[in-house]
């Protein structure tokens, strides 16, 4: 192999293949990252068994000249050193030339590094994806679903298919739920789908989505995700994600959301949020998070919390709304604060079916598709 | 002891005086911050035994009332939570009571907190200093001298006067000196003083430093520093900064610094920096650091690392002038990039006098007066 390539490019394909890399592998040739070069540009490969990311420089764009390919061929490069390097590297072109012995040297500017390059031979291959199932939707939509489900996953290992964020498809109605047993977070989405067909028990780690998010164009371009038999393939642009659906079955989750509610409260979600996060101040030095919630005749709520070694956190709100029974009702603060911080409306909906029931909090316009639920805690008082 | 204040004046000066506060105090009182309040406003202090900070707010300032008070008192309040809340408090004022048994109460907007306070008799006394030694200098100088020495101490608590910067004063010029048997960083000033009266073996923390930079501000305001027997104050317009001398007597460093040179270079510091950097990344993967740098008789040097696992990197640069005998020497590269991030200078100048003996690196202007020298490793090619 010998070319050059403008740095800028080689290092923003570096950048988002080595999220797939892990510092745990225990296999050394995945600690490196695969480079091919042939007629059509170069591909970065990067992997660690769970999730496989490809990423591919063309050989121009925009009238650009990227790559000068002078001898096509492959290699793997450990990605230790060679990811903070290529950044690093005095000039905007770098010639890599890999010699016998997977030799590499990379020339850039005054600069000549030497690397101790792998056999791609020895590099696994990716999975294969048969396209059966695919579905479109725009990434800054993927984006903010990842983001409103993915922090209540379980952080449980021993039932691993609760830490993944499960998604359903069903009538062109795509959902994601995530579920750690004290707490739910769930969207929905209207897509387009051109066959009906339906996804279920697809879980895919919380974490590999946060890392898949980070890679998401923020414009609402088209991603196409595609669902085989135990992986699922995210396609952007120039980029290819590969992830393993974790193992198990999700459970029913859909009998935890009450139909009716007994008490109902509408409220200014950030007055509500910054009177809980000081309350949080004090409940989190008991290490308890715990968090009181009391409703009262006059269309006020009190939001207390309180440390025998500290003292008290008292907060008294108007809320806009208060209907049926009055409760008074303790909750994890952290869990309330963390669904509260996804929920983008000025008004939100909280309902209760009692003081031991699931509290279920939602955007108080009737249209909105998301739903955070958290389970109360009982208390002596 | 009951009054209002505005939160923005308290906020600060709880930001100000909470840099004392060590979480790993064995007296319980000092996790706490003491206030004092009377006629002439209120006055926070903090304290970890090695550092004080007192901080005043007046009852006004550019005719902005800040403090209304309507009973004078004392009271000791916990920081771990006080710290957060108040910055988290819903309204611009901030009303404190001090109740029966130092229970406090905080009203702010819809908030009310109660904490547990203690008894502010029971809180230590500050330091008394006498004011026998007085020097000025400005603010933003004292913080750039800090910035350009600190980081050289030793971190071998071992020998507790190493790990602090020593202060000299002599004949009108102050001067910093650090030094961790590896390296040594300098910077000396003029300085008015109005008895002429010497400073020696003055060592204080580089921690403690480093603290005190974070707040001085970064104007020319004119800071008062007075050294008593085994304390120095740092006096700000409204902080005090208290800070104990180190125990020991620091050891004369003079003779470290060669009189006359070998060689001499004179090079582009960031290039130099830049190449050294990106030789660094390979040898850190080493956990050796080891670079080498190579004269050569075209009036150029190479910059190299190696590592067994991974490779080389080589970087040829061209130097401003090179007189002297050609070396091949090695260094810690941390040390000299920790050395030159100080220097805010284009050229440097780089002296030798041989390939075992010190590396003095400085600003290549004659008239500056910051040094940096590191000591040159012992290897075997």
């Amino acid at each position: 192999m010998k070319l050059t390539i403008l740095k800028e490019y080689l290092n923003e394909s570096i950048q988002h293949v080595s999220k797939a890399i892990s510092n745990k592998t225990t296999i050394p040739i995945l600690s490196g990252i695969k480079i091919d070069a042939d007629v059509n540009g170069m591909t970065l490969t990067a992997s660690d068994t769970d999730i496989s990311i490809q990423s591919h420089i063309p050989n121009e764009k925009n009238e650009i000249s990227i790559i000068d390919l002078q001898k096509p061929g492959s290699v793997v490069l450990s990605s230790k050193f060679f990811v903070e390097i290529i950044r690093k590297l005095p000039a905007s072109k770098i010639e890599i030339e890999v010699k016998d012995h997977f030799l590499t040297i990379i020339r850039s500017g005054s600069s000549e590094i030497q690397l101790v390059g792998l056999d791609p031979e020895e590099y696994p291959t990716l999975p294969s994806i048969e396209e059966n199932r695919r579905i479109q939707m725009p990434s800054d939509l993927l984006k903010s679903m990842i983001k409103q489900t993915s922090f209540a996953v379980s952080t449980n290992e021993s039932t691993p298919v609760l830490t993944g964020v499960l998604w359903t498809v069903n009538e062109g109605n795509l959902k994601f739920t995530a579920c750690d047993r004290h707490r739910l977070g769930s969207r929905e989405t209207k897509i387009e789908v051109n066959d009906e067909f339906p996804v279920s028990n697809v879980s895919i780690s919380g974490k590999t989505l946060n890392e898949l998010a980070k890679i998401l164009p923020d414009q609402n371009t088209l991603i196409d995700v595609i669902f085989a038999e135990s992986q699922v393939l995210f396609q952007l642009s120039s980029i290819l994600f590969y992830t393993r659906v974790l193992d198990g079955t999700y459970p029913d989750t859909s009998k935890l959301i009450p139909q009716s509610y007994q008490t109902e409260l509408v409220i200014n979600a950030q007055q509500l949020a910054n009177a809980i996060d000081r309350a949080y101040l004090l409940s989190r030095e008991e290490k308890t998070n715990i968090v009181k919630l009391i409703m009262r005749e006059d269309q006020t709520i009190e939001i207390s919390s309180s440390s025998s070694e500290l003292g008290k956190v008292t907060e008294q709100l108007d809320v806009s709304k208060l209907t049926g029974e009055l409760l008074r009702i303790s909750f994890n603060s952290k869990y309330m604060l963390d669904a509260l911080k996804v929920i983008d409306s000025e008004l939100i909906h909280i309902g209760f079916t009692g003081a031991m029931q699931p509290i279920i909090i939602r955007p108080a316009e009737e249209s909105s598709t998301l739903l955070q639920l958290i389970l109360p805690y009982r208390t002596t008082s």
